[in-house]
């Protein structure tokens, strides 16, 4: 077993528990927030900052890097970990979710999908065995099955076809699971229709995967559709699994995530707004480019700990992104990132010493007021 | 007396000299190399990272911190250290390079120049006295007069009026210099003309500056110009003060600089040809998307021991640089200053230990293979 996870302390009054989850390069706490590097590098960031950052592990993403620069080239330079030079658990996701957000450049058949390459217009064709063989090639901890992401929009039709051919491909990817170094998640779709989730998630389980992840969420449905799905989904994935919500969300979609029995998340939101000038703070979010930051001694957040917050102020960090400065960037891609973080300790923590349930009142009673 | 200068080393066959700078933010070693932080922020770094690269002085801009956020905007937030995060020595440059640079948006008289601002097109007056004061309101541990530097094709009587201007600007920079924190330096200018030159910085002397500067080289004319001018220049400057040649260069054009007797260099090179991908090694300068690379396991350089070299494999830089991932631009720019703050450390063994012929020989033939 590549994969190995103990639940450790669990929430008395929600389906929130803290985790551990030892993988081929290491250990981690859960409920975990991973860093997103989509190409084999968190945007703004080097390896050793991500480390300075207490990160845990890192999501990147097997499609866009068996597109360029190629999985085989990756391997014979010594796999993933080595090319990035991050010696830590890395999770790669399958292409999937590229089926849903370049489905203009795309065609999904019974046997796998054909991509339109972004960089070339080549043709690039993705099955759920060569996705399997692609994160081998990395060397991923984590894989994820090649699954078929359809919008929030989707009729139920389209929904019960994508997940028959996402159960169909998951069986064809758990039988050539042994090739890779690490474990192998299935992932439950099934658009809005619970029902659907439900009986996706038993079938799933009887595949026995090592994890589970809830995909096709938070694409275009509405917030209190999105948690009733994951709610039922979760609760019916194995106790002794670990759960992942895949590209969820802001601090508090996390935390609503948690306490529902999820226990790994992956988000662009920090490290994305950061570029654009958007803090998250723990008065909730702001935008540093704001006229009103012009002479403004503090720090992003005075409550943060990071060392941007420690050293510089918001008219600093302001004139530096009013003028364009990718240093800006990098300055709140460490604090955005620090905050998202330091979330998931509060969260492990709340959660070990039984108090999560006043942790999530205290944040939505708080965050509620600033709009996050 | 704020500045406080000592040579404490000097090379017998050449002007070479090391010496001990003390400023009111600390002590730096020299032939020293200034960081470019123009905006108060060296591009795709943190001052943070300076602090690790070794960085002892920072070079910033007082005409563009001027126009924004404004001097006594900074002065309200601390300072320009305070505002930068930034506790080291940090020079400031006048403004008088971008007559030259702004030369189609701004109009010289002899009471000052009137810029036309890149930012909103609107009239922005510098005044020797006016840039005096905003280096004090920075709080400048080395400010620089207000000059008028021309390019390497004015004529003689161009740049003998620019002169003439240059040294009534110095005197009435010279006059209210003790509102100044830190010491202020002259500037000799003279175009290509040598006589101009060596007549220039005698009136400078004359002043009494804290240090000498040579300005308006690099800007047009022949290198083998630029080094004769150096030469004469610099060998005319006081022993006991520090001499800083504005905007030069490669570590090639360093080494002869050093070798005239030049204590302090700046240049965007470093870090402007990192982001572009542009990377100085050992052997040479390599252009890591290079087509090259795509497989090659190896650091950017060999010999070096920063932390891209310590981590990262050339293939991997590349990818990053041709996919436009900042973090590339980032790494390289750690790279090229490593090497360039490495080479000064270089330079200031070699000298000290009686080996700077042997160093510059063995440099200028290494180098001059590969078109550094």
């Amino acid at each position: 077993m590549p994969l190995k996870f103990s639940v450790t302390n669990r929430d008395p009054s929600s389906a929130a528990r803290c985790g551990v989850l030892d993988t081929p390069h290491g250990t981690l706490k859960t409920p975990a927030f991973m860093p997103v590097g989509t190409y084999g590098v968190v945007k703004g960031l080097r390896s050793e900052d991500l480390e300075e950052l207490g990160a845990q592990i890192v999501l990147s993403n097997a499609y866009h890097l068996a597109e360029r620069p190629g999985a085989a080239e990756i391997q014979a330079l010594g796999g993933l970990h080595q090319f990035m030079g991050w010696d830590g658990p890395i999770l790669t996701d399958s292409g999937g979710y590229q089926v849903f957000s370049l489905s203009d450049r795309c065609q999904v058949d019974d046997d796998g999908v054909t991509f339109q390459s972004t960089l070339d217009g080549s043709r690039f064709r993705l099955t759920p065995e060569s996705v399997v063989e692609i994160q081998s090639q990395l060397g991923s901890d984590i894989a994820m099955v090649l699954d078929q992401c359809v919008p929030g929009s989707a009729t139920r039709s389209i929904a019960e076809a994508a997940v028959r051919r996402t159960q169909d491909w998951a069986e064809r990817s758990r039988t050539i699971a042994t090739c890779l170094p690490g474990g192998l998640f299935g992932i439950v779709q099934g658009g809005v229709y619970s029902d659907l989730r439900v009986a996706h998630a038993e079938q799933l389980i009887g595949l026995d995967f090592d994890g589970y992840a809830v995909g096709g969420l938070a694409v275009g449905e509405k917030k209190n559709v999105t948690w009733a799905l994951l709610g039922e989904t979760a609760a019916i994935l194995p106790e002794d699994k670990p759960r992942y919500v895949m590209g969820m969300g802001t601090p508090n979609d996390i935390i609503e995530g948690v306490a529902r029995g999820v226990d790994l998340f992956d988000c662009v939101i920090p490290t994305r707004h950061a570029r654009n000038g958007m803090a998250f703070t723990s008065e909730g979010r702001i935008s540093i480019k704001n006229q009103k930051y012009a002479a403004d001694e503090g720090p992003l957040d005075p409550a943060c700990n990071c060392p941007t917050c420690r050293r510089y102020s918001r008219a600093y960090l302001r004139l530096l992104m009013i003028r364009g400065e990718m240093s800006a960037g990098i300055m709140l891609t460490w604090h955005n990132l620090f905050h998202y973080l330091d979330t998931m300790r509060s969260i492990r923590h709340a959660i070990a010493s039984a108090g999560f349930v006043e942790f999530r009142r205290n944040i939505a009673a708080g965050r509620a007021k600033l709009a996050d």
